[in-house]
């Protein structure tokens, strides 16, 4: 069963899916489909008009998924190398996550993000990986507005927690210092790590310094490691 | 510090890490290095010759790493897109593995694997994360070959799992099912999962099914989540 992306309330597929459905797929009248909004909601359905640039559908059947009882925010600086970030965004989605926040650090060496190729990466693994809900991708923005955002009381009760490795005291494994059923934020630096201060205002912001372990690790690594641990401890 | 390879029981740097010593990182005479022989031994050296074909060093200390406590051993047969298999090598020896098999699968589309590209990504992926022991990385053969010799018993006892989702049988995670402390080793099929006759051979050959997650997952995905779950239960 192939499945299509339509987030707005309508009964035909976006552009780029009729193209798929029709010219790629060969699709036509009568055939069944399967449509997802991304919220949670999956629709079996049956094409109506094989129009490769607006394919109409009728809906059969409605399949809702509820959210995790948990949920998992990585917050990554954007690799230098682009493929990086777009890699770990194409795994992380398909193994399970929530949001997705970037930032520049100050020791960021990419400054420029552009969000809409990541999001089509996200709905592509979504796709792929057979799931109803699409993860919120942010905008990315300077480590000092990010934590500002994140301390904001609308973001809720999260477990924080910032990865880095200081040089004089130990501080726990990230499998450790989450605990299971709850709502998660980590702070993963840039390949040039964290600075001082940034490690000093997450800190004074409630984020508990943890490990994902004894080998460094590349950025993109280490944000889907946390993602893949705080995934697993909910197993 | 800089960490090089050299397996060799000799105080000189391999062609291409002499190269990259002084040509790209312009080393010079009794400048500090850290070598590597990827069986757990780490040299602290300084230059004794800068030569860029053959950079001669002293050996100062050496630190020994033992192997860890455990192992995981990931079979895993090879994508049809190279680019996915070796992403999962780099990501699988960041986060720690001890043996990748390679097999093909009736299933496969791939039916060709070159390994020596392989090897060099893992001997890259070992340095970037500062590790000692370089991962085992077998040629590819048949499904069978590869029980045959996971049945040989110079392997050892192993904890044996299959990556396989069964329509009719509810199965456990492998977060559940492996225990801490031991040996692995996982099978992961291709795009086009196992035949019948593949998960019949494994069962037979006393592999457990297993699921890493709800979501489907893509083959290097797979391979690269078993890999976490195995380091995530004995953190």
């Amino acid at each position: 069963m192939h499945l299509f992306y339509q987030p707005e309330p309508v009964s035909y597929l976006t552009e780029d899916d009729s193209r798929h459905a029709i010219k790629t797929l060969r699709l036509g009248v009568g055939d069944a489909i399967a449509v997802t909004d991304g919220h949670g909601n999956r629709y079996s359905a049956v094409i109506t008009q094989a129009d490769n640039r607006r394919c109409s559908y009728r809906i059969i059947d409605t399949q809702s998924t509820p959210s995790r009882p948990f949920s998992v925010q990585i917050c990554v600086a954007p690799t230098k190398n682009s493929d990086r970030i777009e890699w770990f965004i194409e795994k992380a989605v398909e193994i399970g996550i929530e949001q997705i926040t970037f930032f520049f650090g100050s020791h960021s060496e990419r400054r420029v993000l552009k969000l809409e190729r990541l999001e089509k990466i996200a709905i592509a693994a979504m796709k792929q990986s057979l799931q109803s809900h699409l993860p919120q991708l942010d905008e990315a923005v300077s480590f000092g507005e990010m934590l500002k955002t994140l301390s904001d009381s609308s973001v809720g009760d999260k477990q924080r927690f910032i990865a880095h490795l200081p040089d004089d005291e130990p501080v726990d494994h990230l499998a450790k210092a989450a605990t299971t059923g709850g709502h998660y934020v980590v702070l993963v630096g840039p390949e040039g790590d964290f600075s001082e201060q940034e490690i000093k205002q997450a800190k004074d912001a409630g984020f508990q310094m943890v490990t994902l372990g004894a080998n460094r690790l590349r950025t993109e690594t280490a944000a889907l490691t946390a993602c893949q641990v705080l995934n697993f401890i909910n197993v």
